[in-house]
């Protein structure tokens, strides 16, 4: 029942400065974040590029869970890193240093026994990475992207193709409102499904995710967390969620991702609990279902009443 | 079945400026907001003063939906009149004006019909009147109030003191940092319910809102709406429903209070359509029907299932 994910993304080194502390040279990057969070729900392949300098034996633990780095090569130079700081409004990160390394000359190849995932999520790098990706993956039942506001303003043109060859998109708030150039929500998704995502997710951090299809809308809130300890790598969690969930069940009806959006919701506020993917390799599958039912709770109320 | 809700709040005159257009001198003011929303539930009681300068004729329409202005007086001399533009991000009320007039020596007097009302709102107005409203009425059900950023600097022992006294509050987000000192919502809502209130609803304007009580949480997001005309009143609007329904259904258990925020949000929701009262005034009981039910398909999902 179970489908493999096919993730393309970063596997950095991120340096973090919160109000709770900080964390040098740790696990970071879309495609690790992305793993931690979907490997608890489907087999996970990777396709990225380390420098020579990756500490390869901290991935032990994501491998163990099923994670395939078969797709990330290992380069001469630098590997990807990146160091920022959140101060109190946790919504908002501060970048200090952002080295490329290797990441600056990646072009990804997918090997051969990666090529027919049928759940492909193209993380945030140069759309025409992106596109590459989609030359050389078989007939993939959903394929979904993320951007940043660096491709929105650098690589527009390519990333309009791009999105006429996703099934699906998530970006935060900010990047729908550059991108379309929409402040209303609504009217950015409609421009972006306009353009070919029939699915659209707006992440707007811990004021929740919409999820947007051309005949409905769907909205899952940020679980209320009384520590948000390091926001890193939340957005790629929820899409590791959302897509993990997607491929456990391979079932991409309107209710079913519904529900992968609250499994994205749920691996988001998990991964935020700790530094890097601590929290994410910690979780137990009761966890998640824990979680997923308190998700539940949080938004239920009964329409329909004759007091 | 239906009870009756008090509402002690100022009833003004708003000048307002959108992206939209404008509008002057129109109806404003919160127990106005408050009352034509939740007139759609209950029967309405007002408590506040005018000059005798306000055109009480445009009072008519609230009348006739069975809002009662006899505890409202009339004032030697000029309305509270407010005027305020939004920009492009109308979470943010710029106040350009705001004349108190008649309002400053405000006392209010219960009338003795009054005073018997199971479900009371105190408006944003000082609390050292809010605590003078609740010395003049006969153990209600339920009181709530609202509050503000200048009496929440201003009155801090008596705002204080207030919270002892009711059984609710709702501010907005920023209030409950400023009031607690905690930037966490959670702790806030903590940080208040020690201080009295068994329920706290922080509202977040555009991004929903969070009713805490000691033992569980409930979130309603804001109705994603593609035009927001005029985000004045929403508040109370809010507030309206939810005394509303309470007041609708006297029940005060968990599943119905729930309901009641659904209900504040969608009286919320209705407001922001047009200029004032307008669209309030405009909306029938299938309107409000709908969209309760639209809010409650734009949160639903199952959170069990086996795939």
């Amino acid at each position: 029942m179970t489908h493999p994910v096919l993730v393309v993304g970063s596997v950095a080194l991120d340096s973090v400065e919160t109000p709770f502390g900080k964390a040098d040279n740790v696990i970071g990057g879309s495609a690790n974040f992305f793993s931690a969070s979907a490997s608890h729900l489907a087999p996970v392949r990777v396709v990225g590029v380390v420098g020579n300098d990756y500490p390869m034996h901290r991935l032990e633990p994501l491998i163990k869970r099923g994670v395939d780095f078969a797709g990330v090569e290992t380069a001469d130079g630098p590997s990807f890193r990146w160091r920022g700081r959140y101060r109190h409004d946790l919504n908002v990160a501060e970048t200090l240093e952002t080295h490329l390394g290797v990441f600056s000359n990646f072009h990804p190849k997918i090997p051969e026994q990666f090529r027919d995932a049928p759940f492909v999520f193209l993380g945030n790098i140069d759309p025409r990475l992106q596109l590459d990706v989609l030359d050389q993956v078989s007939e993939p039942t959903l394929v979904a992207c993320d951007t940043m506001n660096f491709w929105i303003e650098s690589r527009r043109p390519e990333l309009l193709e791009l999105l006429a060859r996703v099934d699906a998109i998530t970006l935060n708030d900010g990047e729908a409102r550059q991108l379309t150039e929409h402040f209303n929500l609504i009217k950015a998704a409609k421009w972006i499904m306009d353009r070919g995502p029939r699915l659209v997710i707006i992440k707007k951090g811990e004021h929740g995710a919409f999820m947007f299809t051309p005949t409905s809308v769907f909205f899952a809130p940020a679980y209320p967390l009384e520590e948000v300890f390091d926001p890193t790598g939340a957005g790629d969690s929820f899409a590791g969620g959302f897509m993990g969930y997607l491929a456990h069940t391979g079932d991409v009806s309107e209710e079913n991702l519904r529900r992968a959006v609250v499994y994205g919701s749920a691996m988001g506020s998990f991964a935020v609990e700790k530094f890097s993917v601590d929290r994410l390799l910690e979780i137990r599958p009761a966890d998640v279902t824990r979680r997923v039912r308190e998700f539940h709770r949080l938004v239920s109320f009964e329409a329909e009443i004759d007091a």
